[in-house]
């Protein structure tokens, strides 16, 4: 098989075989195949596209170019949750020990931040002693003793995506459906859970800004999972807004002990419930995620979610202290408030804004590998639809730099439109996937 | 200037700037820019396609790219001729001495043979002794003395090109217009000459295969020249079987011999004329392509076309004897006569198929810088329109392995269409863009 061959059958829009894809994703992994030809396929690929067929294929070659964990050995159906990212995405933080409290095994690799976009490994992080390299045994052990493990990647798992994604990233092919599908099914089938909650975020602070485009990469992704005989759901969620109140590692982490003791954000908390309603379906723990969701605000106003992040802090090394006095979490030298210079309603909070101005305190990277200040971020004072007074709050913003915080401050009020009338209310799911 | 933005610029149709095309060609040039960005800017580009204007940026910046020709000190208006490549193609040994013997002073670099097409450097040093390599300076003293001058590329000319082409070449994406018409003419507007004739092949065994594509290459590459200040011109002539009846170096270079003798195929005679007399138009020799035609007929009747290659060739330290004797070219040690399994009329000779099958006597390279066999080939015995009895001989092979001929005279047996009446005729000019 000649890779060329590929390049061109797909720049004319044809459809590649089991073989060919099989074959170009062994090259790719192996280094054969050039990253000229791998970034010109890409491209031919962003123009073209893939039929839900080659993406079942191409995810299946990714899935086998490396290591694959097994979770065989712990009892249940392991379910996985995945977010397409967000800005103040910390559900990881709650759903995860409340579904883990209803009895779901939740055995989760997680990543790190990039852009506007947090990961859950840097907010674990913010918690002092926190270990996120568990080695596998590790890893496996604490799900079957506590229910629950979050770890950065263990082990090679899906080199040939590793490979593809940083292409993409530098030669302007990320915003391709089969792409994106493949590259994060890959990974999570990888993984090995019996089941995948799909939590697609859309929205100005997501990838995917349209409710049809959000849909049709659900849609995508449930069919690969299916195809691969995993249990499959996904939720499209609102992500027009920052996520609860804060952006930010250690104000995330503070926020989501919040939400386990019953005092979190409305939105916030509403996903969480529903994440672990639909969690617990797929687990095999509740009949329907309507049940499953009343069981979720059972055990949370039982307290139940916030023993096991306990248990879990506890289980990683890290100070189990943070969730009765979060006051041993990094916190910033400076915070800035930003005040409304008119009067009236909140009418939108431009995610991606408010992203960018958390990533530009020292909360996130520009670029892999960058160090960054856990305690930095921002934390809104009004969501959409609050109203708001001249002078007031609208945020304030973290970090150890004063005159930066100064500089950020305009495009932080920026991101902020305020009206004179409220705006209509938008629910917090906006479709199901099942 | 980040190349990723020129990338998705492109990607999503919009059109460069000079400033963003002269900094992507010069990182390229110096390396800065990853191969694996060029092919996928070429790859959208591909798809995009390019404004006129975007191309004669192109161009321009890969002209700039290395060293430029300076011709300034030969009197007179060089004139340029350019093939887009074909099979059978031979008519530089030809119409470039006849227009020399007109006055036209003709400085040519040229290139070698790859896949089915053939290249006049490979043609010339079937010439035993002859030089293909001058030096700069020796090149333009031989131009300046005899009128004519054929070499090897001399110096860095367009590096940007070679490694842009080199990375079409393995990434699919050779077949765009702007790319080829860019890449052709930032050669000839580096290589110095005043004016350029463009002879853009139409047919089977051509890069374009549409009369519609090909006037748009011509059109295109004449407009760039011009907005570069050159007199251009093009012909677009028929290369829907292959030119002549030679194919490979040896044959081709005796069919030119003949030719300028007089007694050369009726269509090449007819090409050469034709090239001939625009050559002497756009030199000032001629008041018009027509009156230069007929000049070059003149002086073809004369013998002044075979006076002018034999003395370059002996300029260039060739065996000028070749040119009476041609028992002194390469002869190969075996032939093959293809014969008929019908009887008919020719109706067409697929060029594609007779240029691979004289590549795979060894007269041709399947990857460059290949040794090639320069006795071997194919010598038509019918062309189309040529009526043929069953076991006539079609064609012949020339090689030096017995066995790898037989496996090929099927293959060139297909080459040939019999029909029961004959086809209409074709003309050899199918089109001009002056």
């Amino acid at each position: 098989m000649d890779i060329l061959d590929c390049i061109t059958k797909k720049r004319d829009g044809g459809a590649l075989s089991r073989r060919e894809i099989d074959e170009m994703i062994r090259g790719i992994t192996e280094g054969e195949v050039p990253d000229y030809q791998t970034a010109a396929f890409l491209m031919a690929v962003y123009f073209r596209g893939m039929t839900d067929q080659e993406t079942f294929l191409l995810t299946d070659a990714m899935r086998r170019s490396g290591d694959t964990m097994d979770l065989s050995d712990i009892p249940g159906l392991k379910v996985d949750k995945h977010s397409t990212g967000g800005v103040g995405d910390k559900a990881t933080l709650a759903a995860g020990p409340l579904a883990a409290a209803l009895g779901v095994p939740v055995a989760k690799m997680s990543g790190r931040g990039l852009g506007f976009s947090g990961g859950t490994i840097d907010k674990l992080e913010a918690i002092p002693g926190f270990r996120t390299r568990l080695g596998e045994e590790e890893f496996r052990e604490q799900v079957r003793r506590i229910g629950i493990a979050v770890t950065g990647q263990t082990g090679n798992l899906t080199p040939a995506d590793k490979k593809i994604y940083a292409l993409r990233d530098v030669t302007g092919t990320v915003e391709n459906r089969s792409l994106i599908a493949s590259s994060i099914m890959s990974k999570k089938l990888a993984s090995g859970s019996d089941a995948v909650l799909l939590d697609v975020k859309c929205g100005s602070g997501a990838f995917m800004k349209d409710l049809g485009e959000a849909r049709e990469l659900a849609r995508l992704m449930v069919a690969i999972g299916r195809s691969a005989g995993r249990k499959m759901a996904a939720l499209i969620t609102d992500m027009d807004q920052p996520l609860g109140l804060a952006v930010g590692n250690a104000l995330e982490v503070r926020e989501a002990i919040d939400t386990l003791r019953g005092s979190g954000p409305a939105d916030f908390t509403e996903l969480v419930l529903e994440l672990t309603g639909a969690m617990a379906f797929l687990g095999g723990r509740a009949p329907d995620a309507e049940t499953g969701r009343k069981m979720a605000g059972q055990a949370l106003a039982e307290g139940q979610g916030l023993k096991k992040l306990q248990e879990m802090i506890l289980a990683q090394g890290g100070d189990v202290r943070v969730t009765e006095d979060p006051s041993l979490l990094p916190e910033a030298a400076c915070a800035l408030p930003v005040r409304a210079e008119e009067e009236g309603f909140v009418n939108r909070i431009d995610a991606m804004a408010v992203g960018e101005v958390s990533r530009d305190t020292g909360a996130g990277r520009r670029m892999k590998d960058e160090e960054i200040d856990l305690s930095a971020g921002v934390l809104l004072r009004r969501k959409r639809g609050d109203r708001v007074r001249k002078g007031q709050e609208l945020a304030v913003l973290f970090g150890s730099d004063a005159s930066r915080l100064a500089e950020l401050a305009p495009s932080l009020r920026r991101a902020f439109s305020i009206t004179e009338t409220a705006p209509a209310p938008v629910p917090m799911v906006l479709d199901r996937v099942w």
